[in-house]
């Protein structure tokens, strides 16, 4: 076993950053760690995924659902996930600033990750951030991530339970943003709930909820996080949500296709890395896209030319 | 020459509406038209980009595009990229309906695509949609999509010039926002200018292209769409980025890498495709899976086993 590794399993909080700054740069150093690690309990720890527009609230509410496991005696991972930056830290730094009054319980590690620069993006580093903490022994691993577009979409595949968050009087964007958000909510949470609009934005929600016939009809959770209100109520969703995701088997449907995602991604990656390589000594996808741009060629022989250099 | 592409070359609107289902059903016939409009003067439109926070008045400041577009005698496509919805049309039904005045001009086409579903998502479905209103002869394509994310930097990386759309009292968000966006604005516009607060966003972009020691810098214009204010300098700016990508040898940097990513989303979507599909008489990726989530497997041995299996 590499001392890596080892520190790892062990739970020591620099060797755990010291693992996901190898997922952020995805070298050989990392294979090594996965694949030691990888075959240690994994699958283990609840993931929790937290989502929502900029503005709902969403490094309070990661900080009250912090506290709140904390006193149920878990440890807590938390990755502030920027789809945005490709800058580890960049835009989510004053998040993570908010969030330090956790920095001095060694139950709580915290850390921002950039995946833009990533090969696959979220799909890729994310899931094995994940088993980084679940080896390192946390409870619960929460997931937040600004929820707009595709990243909202991944981040709910690889998580057990999807918690997102909404705002009252955020313009007709939240609106706009509600057409997918009812397949990836778990649990939604109604943040700022004592300003203008809260009951609006939950009639919404139930009207929407009521029309959905999948057999788990998402809560629908006010909260005012600032004070802490309503955190029992999220707590308690969350909780139905795990028991149902065990009762029904869906919760091992849904840790198989985290499985599945993650090898793929791998896979992907791994392919994508040979394709724009050097092969037979030249960079073949360059000259293709040459020929391609000067209409030579149309992109799909292009393609089979590639695949069948490989 | 199929019949459709024949079609579509004539610039006819059924024959593009039905070129761009293809697209997004993404089965043989579209490798069929594509092979044959791909090869035919490709690249020739100019594809400017659009993205902004929900909110912000995309699909107002869209339709003033279209309509100063309109004036010069250029013909234009329009592409409302939903990053978040599975369904055609479902959430951008609203803007869709919106931008209707344009609706019985035959030099404006329309269309919503919802990019979710897809494999490769934006990165696959758009280029493609690009390549078929670029052969059916239209000067001038907008992309238009909602600004947090991936989807952004997608929206960015196809486009000739993106334009990044703000709007002045949006929360804190808006400045959450804004560490990913210098990277990909070309054109800054600050909607809602009548709008307390506005001054504001303009001194911050205005700092924050000063630090920029980039080649080109993002040009700061102020506009009330609504009322149609400030477009003749969204398109004064457009033009001197464009002017900047011809002299500057930029944009045939540009126009390359967009030939070599719609190969590679082409290629990767070709081996997903693959890789998820039954090989040896078994489904080998669900097998791998199911080792992977027993801890037999790490997922690196298991993406190995996999590609040597292709």
């Amino acid at each position: 076993m590499t001392p890596l590794a080892d520190d790892v399993l062990a739970g020591r909080p620099r060797a755990i950053a010291r693992a996901i700054s190898l997922v952020e740069n995805a070298g050989t150093a990392l294979r090594d760690l996965i694949a030691v690690i990888g075959t240690r309990q994994p699958y283990r720890a609840r993931v929790v995924g937290l989502t929502g527009s900029p503005g709902v609230g969403k490094s309070t509410s990661t900080g009250t659902l912090i506290e709140a496991a904390r006193k149920r005696g878990e440890k807590v991972g938390v990755l502030a996930v920027d789809p945005s930056s490709p800058f580890t830290g960049g835009a989510l730094l004053g998040d993570r600033v908010r969030m330090q009054e956790h920095a001095t319980d060694s139950g709580v590690f915290i850390r921002s990750m950039a995946t833009r620069g990533h090969l696959g993006g979220l799909s890729w580093a994310v899931p094995q951030a994940i088993r980084v903490l679940d080896a390192a022994g946390f409870d619960l691993i929460l997931v937040e991530t600004v929820g707009v577009g595709q990243a909202e979409v991944d981040i709910a595949s690889l998580a057990d339970s999807t918690i997102v968050l909404l705002a009252p009087g955020m313009g007709d964007g939240v609106q706009a943003a509600k057409a997918g958000i009812l397949e990836i909510a778990d649990v939604f949470v109604v943040n700022k709930a004592d300003r203008e609009g809260a009951q609006a934005t939950i009639r919404e929600l139930r009207n929407m909820v009521a029309l959905s016939g999948a057999p788990w009809r998402p809560p629908i959770v006010s909260t005012v996080a600032v004070r802490g209100e309503g955190v029992d109520d999220v707590v308690a969703a969350l909780d139905a949500h795990a028991e149902y995701l065990e009762k029904s088997g869906q919760g091992r449907v849904r840790k198989l296709a985290r499985a599945r995602d993650e090898i793929e991604a791998i896979v992907l990656a791994a392919l994508r890395a040979r394709i724009g390589g050097p092969i037979h000594g030249d960079r073949r996808l360059d000259v293709l896209a040459e020929r391609a741009l000067a209409g030579k060629i149309d992109p799909y022989s292009a393609a089979d030319e590639l695949i069948a250099s490989l």
